[in-house]
Formats: C-alpha cells, structure tokens, sequence
C-alpha cells in the first residue's frame, strides 16, 4: 500500500545511493529551448535483466513500440530517453529516428541494436530532431557516471516542478545488501493503467528477467496503477526495470524470503515514486489519500475509489476546500458497485461529515473545512459492511492546471 | 443526429407556443437565498399519458427514486420542480419531504398521490426548506399558466446562465397539427447517460404511454446521451415526457409515418435543448461538434467520441485555441476500439492537420487556430476505411468552470 502523503514537497532527492553496475547521463542536446537537460541514458555495464510496462494506448509512440519488441527479449545494457518532444504520431520517420538513436548508442557500447531501448515524453506529433540527439550521444555515454542519477532525473523532466528519485537498501541471502533505486517524470496525463509517462527502476539484486518482469508488475498494480492526476493516459507510459545481478547471491525467485522482500522494496520505491507524481499534478494544491473501505471485494473498492478519483467535481471542490461530500456519494454511484447509499460514512482526517448516508451537521463541514487546508490529507468512504477495500491517490485539479494544458506547446 | 451549432448564443426563447393541455407555473419560494424563481410546476388537465428516464447513478435522490415508482403506472398529471436543492443523500427525511410535497399539490388538484411527480435539482445532502415549499404550493398552482413556460424554464435553472426551452409543431393525420415543447436545465454535472440533470417535454399527440416511453428513449439515445460537459452524472438526471392527447387523431403507435415524425420531432426538440445544454457548460467558450467516421461500428465510434469529448487535455486544449491533435489520437487510443493510427485524418472545420496518422504542417495548424477562434465549431476524426459514424457535443472546459465549482456551495 502506498503510505500516507506526509506533505507536499518531495524529501531530498541529493542522498540517493548508486547501484553497483549501472552509470547515468545527462545533457542539454536543444530539443527544449531554454537549453534544460532533455537527454538522458541509463548504461548497464554488461547486458543485464530486463522487464517492462508499456501504455495499453492504442496509440503508442515510436519508442515504446520499438522498446516493447527489445524488452522481450529480457537482457538489455541501455536506455536512451529525451524529453521535449514524444515522437509520437510521427509515422514512418519516428520509428526510423528511434532505430537511428538506438543504433548509435549500440555502436559507442559495442553491442547489438536490440540491446539498446528508448523512452521520450514531451509534445506528440513533431517531429524528433534526432540530429541534435545523435550529436549529443557520444558526449552523453562517456559522460555518464554512477552518482548522476539526479541529473537523469532532470532531463528527463516535462512540465515537472521537480525530479522525482527514490531508493531503498535492504538485506538479502547471507549478509549481501541490495539497493532498489527508481526514478520518475510525472505531471499531466497521469492515469492507471500506467500512472506515470516514465520510470526506470535499477537493482544490483540477482534476477532473471522472467522474475523481474513479475514483481514489476506486482509492485506497479500496488502503486502506479492505483493513482490519478487527471484521468489521461499517454501513449508514452513506460516503465523499465533492469537488474544488473551485480551481488552474489542465489538469484531471486518465487515467493521466498528474498523474493518477497524484493517486492515490497519494488512497491516502496514505485509507491514513493507516485506518490510524489501526484503531489506534482499540474498545479495540484492537495494530495487525497483516499481509503474506500466497507466494500464486498476489493475490485469494487478500487472502482469506487477510482469514480471518485476521477471527478471533475471533487477534484474542484478539493481545490476550492469545500467538503462537498455529495459529490463524492454521486461519483462513488456511478461505479456499477452494489452499495447502499444510506449506509455510506465518509470522513476527512479524523472528521466524520456523513453517517447513514446522511450530512452529521454543519460543525463537522466547518471542521472538514480546516483539514482541507493541509496539503495532504486522508479521505475514507465507508461503503457498507464489506470486508474488503482499496486506496488511491489523486490530487485537485485547479486554475494552474488549465494555463499549463491551455499553453504547453505554444 | 444534432445539428450542427450554429452559434454560441441560444434562440429567443420566447416565441414558443402552448401545448393543449399544459400550464405551467414558477414562483420564488425561498430556497434560493436571493428571491430567484426556485419552484415550478407542470399541470395536466387531467391525468395523461407519461414516460421517464432516470439517472444510472446508484446514488438517486429521493424524488428520482418517488417518480420512478409513479412513471410506471404510465399515467400522471403534474410534475413539481425545485431547483436550489437536489434533495439527495437527505435520507428518510428526503423521501417524507417528497411525499408530503406531491400529496399537497395532489390534494390541490383533486387526485390520487401518484398522479404527482416530482424532480430536483441543487446542492446535495442538505435537507429540503420543505416547509417554505408546501406554503407556496397552492399559489404555484392557483397561478399556472398555459403560457408561463419561460417563467418555470427559469425555476429550474441552478448554474445555468440562460434558460432552456425548444419546441415544434408538424402535421400529422387528417391536417391535425401537434406540438413539442421540451424545457431543460443543464451546465456542470452533465454527461451521459442522462446527459442533463433535468428536462421536460410535453406534446398534445394522441399516444399510449407505452408509445411516449419507447419514442422517449429513442431520443434520449440520439441526443442527450450523445454530449459531455464535465464528465459527471448525477444524482438527479430526470427526463420526463407527458401527452395531453388533446389533439384528436389516431393514436401513434408502431413505426407509422406519424410515429416516425414525432420521433424525429423529439429528436429535433431534445438535440436542440442538447445543443444549448452544452453551449451552456459551466464556462465553456467553446461547442465542439466532434464527428468520428471510417470507423468499423457505430458503437465503436461512440466510444472514441466519448474518449475524446471527456478529456480533460483535449478540453484545455479547445480552452486554449491549441488544434493539439495529439491529445485527441491518444484520448482516441483509450477507447478500446481497434484502429491504425497510421491510418487516421483529423480536420479541425474544413481544415486537414493529420493525413495518414502524421501533421500536415504547420501551416495547417495555424489556419486550424483560426477555426478554433470560433465559438463553436466542427471537428472530424477519421479512424480508417470503415463506413459507420457518430457524432458527439462537447464542449471546453476554463478557469470560470473551476471557479464555479470550487465554491458552488459557499
């Protein structure tokens, strides 16, 4: 489960860890303007475990269709990735720049094409000045370095306000320590399923890819696919995970002490990596952790959850402070989940505002009012009996939302 | 199919005719905090032929769940209207008010209870100022008129900037004429299915009620449940359609030439409040008549319609005069449809910025803003070589609708 939002602003991002095999890079190639980082690879230091989550969009972008075949394969040794521009509804050309860029780095590491995948995220249907990229790429490998993940983390930015890494260290086998270090752009378009337009997660821990693969999608069920920012979902969502197995021990498999402890790191890094996302919703004021609960399984719990997460009417009355709780009955209604509305309790922190499915009284909305201020807060619905339930993060949507999405390509 | 917007202001909506049978009554009760018209009444002279359609939502308030009950007898003869209050989420006290409500009004007239119905619309999970309502019952009456249309089209507006009436006469047997006349409210919450929260139609056709219900939901499918403001459906979604039966022909049954006129008549007069409804959206500047052709089914067009009209990037795209077609091929890839985006075309007006699944350039998209200028306007989707359609209403959404709905309640 995702812990509770303790506040608005990301922890630091400067103490992150390295993982023993991988090196990162990061420049300024000109696909943004300003001359921001928007070139960034990942380099493995031998072909390495590899597994991968790509946008269920009818409509993928050109790297993502090119990563998914490479991906299959499960061994890999980079990751190409830019932003400012998706390479997206470029037809023919985007696929070719795609190959090209990939192709180039493969040639600089001496290793095969299919070895290399790519990631983009920016502006759909330009196209790509692979140009700028190509020259940028022989700078950008003999540049990269163990400890730049946070240059990484810059350049591979959109409308984010700030970059988003997360790590953890935890013991396997016989006293080996392993690291799970993750990284992320979010910020708009953000939606189940795949709550975020990009993420790598790098490890030293021993794994096959076919392990990998699972646990990757285990732990991204638990997270990622469990937040929203605005209910889009990009035709460049793309999550990679790599294991560089660079710690000896007995590679991780099916659900043995190690194993487990894997993927609840995995669900630590990717649920702290979403977390942060959705603080980061364009112009988002409030984080809601919301704990639908009561529910007769978890799959209704996860719809109810997800209607109201969703809501243009609660994501305006969040933004506004106004505990308008009816709106949230409305959302939850239309979930196709059998509940009985005059059972429902919602409460905002600590703050019952419904019992019966009816108002508990102005001084309670008065109290609702002063948890709303927080930036983050805790929201339960109570749908009845049930056993089951679910939690989702979404965030308010607000003035600063609509002036980004109204102007982010002019 | 609805017509295509002409423009962004409504007709005069004083011109429409009466309808044999009908009068209408609107006062100011109180509910409204600023001595607006917020009580309306429809009377019968007696009990007529009636057809319903009601919110999805699980979630009803309680004069959905009363005049669902009365519908199915298939005979009514009054409708009362509040607006300022949705009486949902009130619980017992909720369906007591309704109660009470309707058996004045039926006390008044002289008949049965469940020849009453009654809808609402407003803020949810306050209780009905009942009282304040019951005392202006006997003068709402007293004072209904067959002409007084317009003044109950403003009794049941909440944030609606202009009331919402349509109307049409046509032929039908031996030179007898019949008249349509529809009355709505909208803006904010609006979505299929149910795409307002409250609409009225009225005609002097001679029909059985089983006739008005199938007629009723033709309709209802070929307009209402064919446009999107904001995505939301709510608790009190209520379409009711009455027949005084005034007129003296054959009643319609079937799918006669007389029947099919009426149908296309509701049609019209429905796509017509549709229209409006959406024009109206909460500080919507723009109407989009979005059409997706070449598609495999018309189901299948439906679906990319609706992905497309409920996007929040494609609607601060529109807000923002920005022809991100982008936004529109992956909210397009969302909707579970089959299509090659490599195959798509997209015409803002009559101006083509995607051929072949790539942009046009950037001439094109320049000519495309001055189309986007307009206050409502055409857009065309091409999917593929497949020969079915749809076409769907939407419109933008901008700050006014954030401000509107973040402080709605205070």
């Amino acid at each position: 489960m995702v812990p509770l939002v303790e506040c608005c602003r990301p922890m630091s991002d400067s103490q992150h860890p390295t993982v023993t095999g991988f090196r990162f890079g990061a420049t300024a190639c000109g696909i943004k303007p300003d001359g921001q980082l928007d070139l960034g690879i990942i380099l493995a230091e031998d072909a390495v475990s590899v597994a991968g989550l790509f946008t269920k969009n009818r409509v993928k972008a050109a790297p993502v269709v090119l990563s998914m075949q490479r991906v299959e394969r499960g061994r890999a040794q980079a990751i190409v990735v830019n932003s400012g521009n998706a390479n997206a509804c470029t037809g023919a050309k985007g696929m070719e720049d795609a190959k090209v860029i990939t192709s180039i780095v493969a040639d600089e590491l001496g290793v095969a094409d299919d070895m290399v995948l790519m990631a983009s995220t920016g502006v759909i249907g330009q196209p790509l000045p692979s140009e700028r990229i190509e020259q940028a790429l022989p700078g950008l490998i003999s540049e990269a370095r163990p400890d730049r993940i946070d240059d990484f983390a810059r350049a591979i930015m959109t409308t984010d306000r700030w970059p988003k890494v997360s790590s953890i260290k935890f013991p396997i086998g016989f006293e080996k320590e392993v690291t799970v270090l993750g990284v992320a752009k979010g910020a708009g378009m953000i939606h189940p399923d795949l709550a975020t337009t990009l993420a790598f997660v790098l490890t030293d821990a021993p794994m096959h890819s076919s392990f990998l693969q699972r646990a990757l999608s285990t732990a991204v069920d638990r997270t990622f696919n469990r937040l929203t920012v605005d209910g889009c979902t990009s035709t460049n969502d793309t999550i990679i995970a790599m294991s560089s197995s660079a710690v000896d021990s007995e590679p991780l498999r099916g659900s043995d002490r190690d194993a487990r402890r894997f993927i609840d790191a995995l669900v630590d890094v990717l649920g702290e990596l979403g977390k942060r996302i959705v603080q980061d919703g364009e112009g988002a004021r409030h984080v809601i952790q919301l704990e639908v609960v009561g529910a007769p399984s978890e799959d209704a719990a996860l719809k109810v959850a997800e209607q109201i997460g969703r809501s243009m009417l609660v994501k305006t009355a969040i933004w506004g402070r106004d505990p308008n709780w009816g709106r949230m009955m409305a959302a939850a209604g239309m979930a196709g989940v059998a509940f009985d509305p005059d059972k429902v309790e919602i409460k905002f922190g600590k703050v019952t505002v419904v019992r019966d499915g009816v108002a508990v009284g102005r001084e309670a909305e008065d109290e609702a009012r002063r948890v709303m201020a927080e930036p983050s807060y805790r929201v339960q619905i109570k749908l009845g009996p049930g056993k089951a339930k679910a939690t989702y993060l979404f965030c308010d949507i607000g003035e600063e939302y609509l002036r980004i999405n109204a102007s982010y390509r002019s």
